[in-house]
């Protein structure tokens, strides 16, 4: 099938072909590249008011839980919901996304609903280097909610943060609070805190612990800025319209001052600047002849033949007096 | 003064030579990267059998008091030390380093020990782009004890890591304590966990605190990868000494079982990459017509009407395409 025509399925709906599309998209064939280009740039035609919403937490905060209640929440009023869920299992640490099949199984039964777990193989802090690049994809198929779904390992939160419109903070409650992933760096950067789990037993603590979070960001924030703070229980369902109302008001908030759309531009240079840096090393790697020269360089460092910044300068030249061919 | 001679200077201990090749070292003038580079290999020929130590955490958590503490204690016992503090006050949040002038006063008075704050504008995380650099320059300086501090903010600690054979972490005891630093990342990459301010009433929660992050360690790791987790205080320097020991043993471990020497083999890459991302760019900003290329291309981004893949791979073949100078 030619790009063209990917697109037009997909524009209709095709949930196959957006699965494809996405598929193209995570390629690094270098061959690719011209159809990835391209269907991008059809994508990016279509106007979409989307909201672009990523949740992230320690593992075991019950995001996929809450993503599913929140997803079932949304197609039942009219959204079509696109789940992009990263799985860093591949890292060191955090939860398997793929190897667990029950996961959002009543979601992803859903006609309003596409669910895309992507491999995070080989990318800095569990994020696919294509996300930007499927939320697109994913807009341009009908989808107006585009959730994503991180476990906090480490630089994941603040990558994903400069690819969507609202990032949420998940947490729960508990003695292990704070070891469990409020982390002070991230409680600056989340738009919204959510406790979850608050049933059963832990609603006193969930009560509690949204407290002392209120209480932290009110002393790193100015006034004017704090940031809401909600409980929930994915598990009952308790907190969940109630948490989507303020994700709607933040929504509404956002189009109305234009934070929205300069947040946006934002992460368009940001695509932008990623994308070439991604796309020259996939041009130096592609030529066998600079390949040899980093490894032989690589070589000379690890003997200690060759400092490093030396090494690199080298490299750097043999680069740019390279002659490409033309893709 | 050539390089030749400034790298002379600054092998008889020179400070004002280890700074003004600190301070080469940091330019970003096209010009200078010869210079740097000789530098730097001059620097490498000469072995050192240094130890880099990073010590991160939170705004306020006692890193500088703590540096001072542990640097008197080791120029005391014969040691030199090089203490590279980075500066993040120009980024969102965090403490001032430059700003106060009374920071380590008693240790700025040693001819042993060197201080260097540098400031990290433009760079992601709060790391000085130029780290690694300064690193060799105190090496071949004659400084045995390399100490990096850091304001954990964000991204920082995961670079910094990078760059040292022994990364603490260091905390406070208290009731903000998960809020305080303590961040399930940051601590499973730590190879020690120093819990400071331990004076006092704070005794008592700095025990528990230390039981606490322990307890928590040996969920997260393999039994036999458990890292020291100690109390100090930097105020009356009570457990400084204590603490040196272990980092001590830790060192005297990785040089044996060759854990060190691997890491900073690995660091060598990682630096070898660093350098080449930094170099190319400053290549491509350096050329008139590529800046303007590129500005024009972000324009179009920003006026959507061209994706960022697409302009990407304009700006790609751009680059790909220019004939550059040799420098």
């Amino acid at each position: 099938m030619d790009t063209q025509s990917l697109f037009e399925k997909l524009r209709q709906g095709d949930r196959a072909a957006l699965a494809k599309a996405i598929t193209l998209i995570e390629s690094r064939k270098m061959d690719d590249l011209p159809d990835q280009s391209k269907l991008i740039g059809l994508c990016r035609e279509i106007r979409s008011n989307s909201l672009r919403l990523a949740i992230t937490g320690p593992p075991g905060a019950g995001k996929s839980t809450l993503i599913e209640r929140l997803g079932l929440h949304l197609t039942k009023h009219g959204h079509r919901v696109a789940v992009l869920a990263i799985d860093p299992s591949s890292q060191k640490s955090g939860g398997s996304i793929l190897g667990d099949k029950t996961r959002m199984e009543r979601l992803s039964a859903s006609d309003q609903a596409f669910i895309r777990p992507s491999p995070a193989a080989g990318h800095v802090g569990g994020v696919s280097r294509h996300t930007r690049e499927a939320i697109s994809l994913c807009e341009a198929a009908g989808y107006d909610i585009i959730l994503i779904e991180t476990v906090g390992v480490g630089q994941a939160e603040y990558r994903v943060q400069t690819m969507v419109d609202i990032f949420i903070l998940l947490t729960v409650p508990g003695s292990g609070d704070g070891l469990q992933g409020i982390k002070r760096g991230i409680m600056e950067i989340a738009d919204m805190v959510i406790v979850n789990k608050a049933d059963g037993e832990n609603v006193r603590m969930a009560k509690s612990a949204a407290v002392e979070i209120k209480a932290a960001l009110r002393l790193s924030k100015p006034e004017s800025d704090v940031r809401p703070v909600v409980i929930t229980s994915a598990k009952t369902g308790f907190g969940i319209e109630d948490a989507w109302d303020i994700i709607d008001a933040l929504k509404s908030d956002g189009d109305l001052n234009g934070s929205f759309s300069e947040r946006r531009k934002r992460q368009d240079e940001d695509w932008f600047e990623e994308a070439i840096d991604i796309q020259l090393r996939q041009r130096f790697t592609s030529s066998k002849k600079l390949a040899v020269a980093k490894t032989k360089l690589a070589d000379l460092v690890a003997s200690r033949e060759l400092d490093p910044l030396t090494a690199a300068g080298l490299y750097v030249e043999a680069v740019l007096n390279h002659s490409f061919s033309r893709q």
